[in-house]
């Protein structure tokens, strides 16, 4: 039987995107499903009756939920292009990473650009992403010469963060506090596989400035 | 070379125990280093720098961090009885539920015990236990015959708070709500490998007293 990868998403989210982004990585063929967040589809409450959130990966009819739980299945499903290191220190470390870019640093930068830039709200950020900074040491990617569960875990921080600042006029992970992030947000963007899943900028950048009411 | 495990911990804590069960089902010896939380040591700060926090566990001078992590890491180094099912549909489930457990359940349950029982906060922790209910079917364990992922990520659930009720005189997890729930705190609590790393229920008790004004 031919596999059937069905992926409930939103155009534009950046945690629907880490899973585009490792089905690509992968190669993997998949259809499409654009959820309307107002109106959720019947599909979509079925397969994530806990959160009824998207993304949703449907493989072969079985559901899984939630960005991260969904890239590691990839990886433990599909082989080619590893996703996570094999090593099991090397492993135990990029879940380390990803659930501090999850549990910290984005709850961060989010109140950092929810309070439009208030000094200790962004230096509490800042603070979050000199680990990532620390982290890169010289390496193009989290993975090192290749993407990895860290790099897709951050996604948001590549391409979603640089609009919100741009909407709101203030800037975050700023490129000389952050050198290596920055150049890292560059890596990661341009890669093939990743541009390919992305929003033109300028929605993003109009986007965040009707939600911040800078529109 | 034989294996050096050390694991920083404190006891009492549900999260270190989350480690000490992963380490007993794989039959793994350990050396267990109390920390004071309030002069925490030079090491732990060394391998916690982020989060400077227990559980670390010290693996031929390699840290990991984050009691999850440190458990899958735990099942990934050594073999023996598997944690996490092997089946990669299973897997991410088993993830999707120790996620649940960690972002919605626990955190709703200590907003509860937080408001001595306000009704409100009562209902809406029972609303999330009530999805645990659900997944445990007709098994003794999450696991199904054996603990694995789930049941140790619920580990809290299943004897700490059952202490914190009896020192704020609430009650939580009911057993006329939750029956299946209720069985399985008795069956993991009960399960040699589990019942060796607990402190004794009157300790925990005592601290909840204390911790919330009861004492």
């Amino acid at each position: 039987m031919a596999d059937e990868v069905k992926l409930h998403g939103f155009r534009g989210s950046p945690f629907g995107c880490r899973v585009e982004i490792a089905l690509n990585l992968k190669g993997i063929e998949y259809e499409f499903i654009q959820e309307d967040l107002n109106d959720k589809s019947a599909d979509l409450i079925k397969y994530n009756p806990v959160h009824k959130k998207i993304p949703v990966l449907v493989h072969n009819g079985k559901p899984i939920s939630e960005s991260l739980v969904i890239v590691e299945y990839i990886d433990d499903a599909w082989k080619g292009v590893p996703i996570l290191p094999r090593d099991a220190h090397e492993k135990a470390r990029a879940r380390f990473w990803a659930k501090f870019i999850d549990d910290k640093c984005i709850p961060a930068v989010f109140k950092a650009l929810g309070s439009h830039g208030q000094e200790q709200a962004v230096a509490e950020a800042q603070e979050q992403l000199q680990f990532l900074e620390n982290e890169l040491k010289g390496n193009k990617y989290f993975g090192g010469d290749n993407i990895n569960l860290v790099d897709i875990s951050a996604t948001y921080l590549a391409y979603w963060l640089g609009a919100a600042e741009e909407a709101l006029e203030i800037k975050v992970l700023t490129k000389d506090k952050f050198p290596k992030l920055t150049e890292w947000c560059e890596n990661f963007v341009n890669c093939q596989t990743v541009k390919d899943t992305l929003l033109p900028r300028e929605i993003l950048v109009a986007f965040y400035k009707k939600r911040f009411g800078k529109a």
